[in-house]
């Protein structure tokens, strides 16, 4: 059976909070891989992730999957939840915002291996859609697809 | 043809068996392998498991597949049934808990290969995967996919 | 064939706008009705409808669908997406902020039939829809369902 | 514009609560109905709703779907989700069951028009599903389907 | 709440019993409605149901929905599935097969209102599906779409 | 019980047959229906159908829908599937194809009921359906829709 | 074996013709009737229709559905493709544009009945849908659904 | 262009004949490999096998699809037909009847390779998959997955 | 508007060419590839591939994916359609037929990869798929799946 | 996080702007990398592209997908959007269509890598597909697949 998880140092739960202001208010936590010895794979869906067009301040909408195989940490799912929406009204482009999100993931929990599919909505007809992984996964471990299906148009 | 299989240790079979009250009660049970020679594949799907919170108490859901290349055991499928019920009253986080019914059918079987893909639904708008298996699979052993969908959101 | 839609009114249309500060900003326009003599139906679909639970600060997702038989006018299209858009940072109800909007555009157009369909993201596992329409459809109207399929859960 | 919604008599909203032991502990509450002049329909679904079967104590699941039209009262729907919960460890039949949840909404809300969709996991290769209206509803309203597909085997 | 159900009179419920021979050995039960007063609806599939061929013995397949609305008795579920299974070494026609299940269930239940779809796996290329009602459903009862698409060859 | 098909006067069961060679050669059987007092609908799909065109000789193909209750008759499925196939070197537009069908079955059954969807396979890019039935069907019968998709194009 | 095509001589290929300049080039043509005494529906499907939008000369897309009951006078399928490529190059507003296809082939073939659905692609995230018919269906013809689901965004 | 097939040697070709009694009974049939050069798969598909539950003589379902590259023979169509019905009425665990059909066709073809994939239906809510291959497929054969999805609960 | 159409001149139309009598008439050509030095893929698609049993002069349908790597040539892809059509009215076997094409096709081109999927339509229940290809595709190519999901029975 | 983009050289942005003639009006522009040193893909998916058959002058359509890896530039979208549009009244075969895409693009970008996949709608209902890439993309990457659907016909 796995340890019990140590939750002391978590701040975000148990009380409701309002939404950061931006991505630069730090929210994010961590708590113990109970399996450190295992390479598992975690996945994260956000299907309603949205922030601002740099340019033109029109909102934006992405559907992301986040996949990572732990080493010593667990990213905490509420305070995920917390730093995602905080890119609400955060001017960005969808490059650099995908991005942004995997360094910031990948800088807390330094894991195994880390990868993030950010599959945005559509304007003015032709979507982007943005993939990227840290490197090649360990040997071994078992990776499914994100299984996003690409936009098609209205057909 | 195949060597009959010997039933006279199955304690479960054909009497009406309540839950168990938790995973530490030992329900699950063997039974030995029709052809030990041979590197198949044996998939389990329970599409309603359900186990219960740590931190508040509420109810969590997932559907968990298991797959795995039996040695000189294969699992008795209604002890299996049984001891996943079990989880039905008892806390445990996601990724412990998934990791912890891997362990235990593992430990059982010693089979030649195991793997499990947990997929629960959503807290708050954002659900966890998991998935583990023990090791590269077998050479020329054929291993489907799990086949279940991410989660989408509303969309 | 239909005379030339008079456009001169329209102040929102050829120049980029940012978001209205809350949807009782002024921002729906209309545009005379093409055809005035014939029962059709138009539908908008706003696949990421998004306002703040008035509770929690929260953001809350819906997927909303208009349909409206026009009298004397057409609602402008880039207007109606602005005022939509409006409630990226209102608190509202779901069975309010559906009806609200309702209300506004059957102000504006005086049309001969209305209805709004909204399909609200789940919040704790269990989504919400609300439906509405002005009263019956006019005899020998062409009414399509919305075609929106209720929420599964996870399966 | 609506009327802000009165919610001081709330009892379930802001803490965190355990489960409730069976479904004739009250639970249930409900606020104002904001827009009480509109024949309009509220939509829930709870795609994970379990019991337990009187007979075996085996545990029984179902997508359940509840549509109503609102005459003074709403629904609180935080305290829906914990009555639904209530049948966590209750045995009861599948038709009695569903019927019972329908009656207590009911006579919580007085309605102007109520129904009850609930689609049985198989139990032996055979669903049940179960469906009851509280009569034919109000002309003018628009009811859609609930769009749950039959059970189709493993096809 | 309900009324108990008298299940003293079961005899199929409790021990494991073989198929029977043919379809006139009779195995259908029934139990108390719990709801007597209520016109609901209670669904069964039968998803892979499989007679055989009068003319040439080869087995035939269908996949079977049941609707009906009881009167002072349901269908004792376990019963209905063995009946069903008795057709397995019995030769039938399609259309006479299936409406000898209506006239069974019918005259065991005398139900308020029943039909039944039986839509059977292609022979040579082109199926038979088979529907029948014992007529128009009482006003204000709500039946929804048995939802099985029709055959569509390979494509 | 039914009584039993009196099928002493089927010529084309029991032996191979080739394809005959155009329409007009009589190949349509039928047999007594064994539920005459029963207003059911019988339902035939073929899948495949293929004509020629009369202006080019290229091939048509179409996926065509039967559904009819019957009188005092069914039609012989084998014979039904060989007269659709005797269209397969025969020239006729689609229009007239599809309610020559439609006749040459309702001259033979006289049923109380007959419609046929014909849903061609698209020419340069723009199918045609044909719909039609010989009135409104009886009141009380049961008639699920024939389900076909209309053309979507490539999307 | 063949020899390679010289593909010099083929741009005389089946002296194709090229697209009318604009919707005013008369070429709608029409058949008579074959079936004249029955109610049947002729459905045409166009999912590639395109024109431009009269304010930015961006290309607008459509899915186009056109249904109707013939009275004397079917349209010939290659003019009607003809005639609606010519709106490729001309500027039109969405509901002005499908109801001037409606009333052109109307115009042609005082059809007993007509109806067309007009599926616009999204424009900046929320697409237009438009409806029209001529009046209620003759009694007793049968029309299927269009069967085009609304648009979903990205989800 | 190829070889003719010698079919002087088929025996169930021509007639109408019964099922076996059980799989012991010689059905099986070879033919000539036509192309016998080529490394080619040929797939058969049999939606709907049935056999008994060597427990409890309740009727097991499967969906069972065979691959294989041929050497020197094909299994002629008609007689793998007929040795799937004849489990029909015979008693065999899911793990021991999926690799006894492999073994029984793979010791009449003595194929290059061959694999099977059976998806039983479920019993109690959780289904069984069985997938066996006899090695590692040769290079440069090509061999698309089977698709069959795997179970989903109601979900 | 238009003068009725004549259709008395239309059997001219296009100079459009009748069916092949047979595979052996020669009607492939083919045209110089535009960008011999890229290592692209064509794909063409053949949904209502037909030809006869050779046997029971039977008509059979496959759906018939063709992929290639062309390097001096393409295949013209009006010829490929009438060789295709040319088997319309030849009697072949499956695995024989599907073969034929690919030899034929790699004969004319020549070309850097070829393979073929034919997946045929059910007779009597079982369908048969065929794939081959030419070899192992070239290192660095792009080769999508053929993506036809294999026959699921009527589920 | 990112270094804010430079879009001073941007000319196509904040403007509306008319389509070009065709496709050697030069309009692609490019921005720079902002995470310059990650090898990540970024997918344009243009559902609706149009251009003109170089023999017959008839329009044709694709669903075209795009898929790249940086090197030192982005391709700025909204030209690229405009780029595909002026193949609006251009004639090209498919093939050469398909790979001039690609050509441009490249040269533009000189990317890490590149590849385009073209599903062309069918003429004559038998559609082309084209794919091609620079070669293998590099070690690490991810790359998930297209997704588009092969055509199938009307099935
Ligand atoms: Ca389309
Ligand atoms: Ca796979
Ligand atoms: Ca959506
Ligand atoms: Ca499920
Ligand atoms: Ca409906
Ligand atoms: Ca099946
Ligand atoms: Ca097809
Ligand atoms: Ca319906
Ligand atoms: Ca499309
Ligand atoms: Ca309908
Ligand atoms: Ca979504
Ligand atoms: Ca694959
Ligand atoms: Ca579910
Ligand atoms: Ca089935
Ligand atoms: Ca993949
Ligand atoms: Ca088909």
């Amino acid at each position: 059976m796995s340890t019990p998880t140590d939750i002391r140092g978590l701040t975000q739960l148990g009380h409701m909070s309002g939404l950061p202001a931006n991505p630069d208010v730090p929210v994010l936590e961590r708590v113990p891989n109970p399996h450190p010895g295992m390479h598992y794979v975690v996945r994260f869906v956000a299907p309603e992730f949205t922030s601002l067009c740099p340019l033109t301040g029109q909102p934006d909408f992405a559907h992301i999957v986040l996949d990572y195989i732990p080493r010593d940490w667990l990213v905490e799912s509420k305070s995920l939840k917390l730093h995602l929406s905080s890119f609400r009204n955060h001017g960005s482009f969808h490059e650099a915002c995908t991005l942004d999100i995997a360094r910031r993931v990948g800088a807390l929990l330094t894991p195994v291996w880390l990868r993030i599919g950010a599959y945005w909505y559509p304007r003015g007809g032709m979507p982007i859609d943005v993939f990227w992984q840290s490197g090649a996964p360990p040997e071994g471990a078992w990776i499914p697809d994100q299984g996003v299906a690409p936009y098609r148009g209205r057909g």
